[in-house]
């Protein structure tokens, strides 16, 4: 396949983080590189490198939106690096870019890629991450998932669901 | 006071809005501009026409900052509005011209506002708006509030605390 | 006339100067708040404050957008500052933010600012500014004057005449 | 050599141009792919297909940064198709992810691109596109080549000396 054909899926979550959320990173990353499709990611540290190595480590293709003006920002597992010098604002450049996301844990910076997605119609695939409450319910468009296959799994679908929508040509 | 000085205060709510909401909002930015900062919002429909419309009711100064490129799209009740042509992603510049923000109900673009606010470490006052939870436990830093009244002065209280605690002189 | 009906020009200009370009810039605004419109600059130093400065002097309303993202950064003249976070990038909303605008000699920033008002068909007033060669022929879309005073003149007629060519029900 | 060690060289021009306008674009665009650089460009239609077109025919990579929300507005010839919604400013993305830009003839979109390229200090090199006065001298910043070999020529040298400039390690 192509590589313009190919789905994204987007890996959201903090720039820093633990060794145990390092390896679900890792493995959501290598998961998105294994079902052929290409990882999007901010392209710093944190789970963004942790999902760019699982995705170089299982052959794949990866992309670092930068918030800064520098390619050379980016973690040593980014193929296409671009900086953006926008700062937190990249964020939703990020989202944009993606077919779907996936957001693993996080704090405020991926609250605001989550809302973007939301906000966006882009698909978003939650684990262990934020859960938002309006009028004393649940909101339900984050697809819950308990695992990184599942995760990926999800996303997958969702990505091919939402390009099958699309009310233009499916060149992607 | 000279207007340089007045504090901002931000308005943040949905497009579309029913009579009951839309008097909060109108109640909200009346308030504002009682207290004698200026108000600011995304300058269209809805809530952000509420709060404009109270806060010149109240003989106050409004600003909007638009998703769209056209002066002429701001609401009747905006006096210095700003076309961006960047769409949802002026969220963000609306958060970031306050010193403190209120949001008022809201679906997932006023989800994107608290989400920067948050992240740019503006205060935000919620009134009967989204609630967050992280690793089963609700996220404390939006500041509830019970009525237009409370949200104002908690606003304004928050956004002078904010002023203080500046490492640069407070011009503002 | 309330300011919402005002008309914007916009002052763009290098962020350093010598003192007779201070001097230019500062008869420029005065000009600008003389005939009744508002100031729009980058809020910054140099030909932004000397614009800035003199829109004051004559009992102006001046809006300032910031590259940076503090209040506390505009230039004491100005009355609304918006802080943008965008750096260089901030330039197009300036433009943007006009009906006019007014270029006054300047480097590289400047000239982004004068393209991107072409290429969004923001009239350009230019006093000792940029000019352009395409194909061997010098482009005439930036409208040249000798003095503050006709470029102030220019400015607001083109503006003028801008509104009334506007689509739209001309609220401005 | 790895993806994320090559050059990365810009095309910038019209979105709409003739046919030996396009012929000059994909030779251009073939050249950037003979010597092993990734190809940058707007991804839509005119000399940005052109560009594309030639690096494709020639075995390159090419990514596209659109102005719209769509990938699927891409032309044809792009690998990374990258959406942004910001429409003319989008333009700013596309100078900053390259490590030299070449100008092929082109309006005023293309004059907000080379403004911005010497703004942020990316080398330009034009082929038959704007020149600039200041001062009544002609500015010499733009470096002119006289055909497609030549430009890409030069934009591999200047490239590869900015980054042996950086004060960063070259990882590109």
């Amino acid at each position: 396949m192509e590589m313009r054909e190919k789905i994204r899926i987007g890996v959201i979550g903090p720039h820093q983080c633990r060794r145990e959320e390092y390896r679900l990173g890792f493995q959501v990353g290598e998961n998105i590189a294994r079902v052929g499709a290409i990882l999007v990611c901010g392209g710093l540290g944190g789970m963004m490198e942790a999902a760019a190595e699982g995705a170089k480590h299982a052959g794949g293709i990866t992309v670092g939106i930068l918030p800064t003006d520098k390619m050379s920002d980016a973690n040593p597992y980014i193929d296409i690096a671009l900086p953006t010098a926008l700062g937190p604002f990249r964020n939703m450049l990020v989202v944009q870019a993606c077919h779907a996301v996936i957001a693993v844990r996080g704090g405020y910076g991926t609250l605001t890629e989550i809302a973007f997605a939301l906000r966006l119609r882009v698909p978003v695939v939650g684990l262990a991450t934020w859960r938002f409450i309006r009028d004393g319910m649940e909101d339900q468009s984050v697809h819950r998932a308990a695992d990184p296959d599942e995760a990926v799994q999800l996303a997958l679908e969702l990505a091919r669901e939402r390009l099958g929508k699309s009310d233009r040509p499916p060149a992607y």
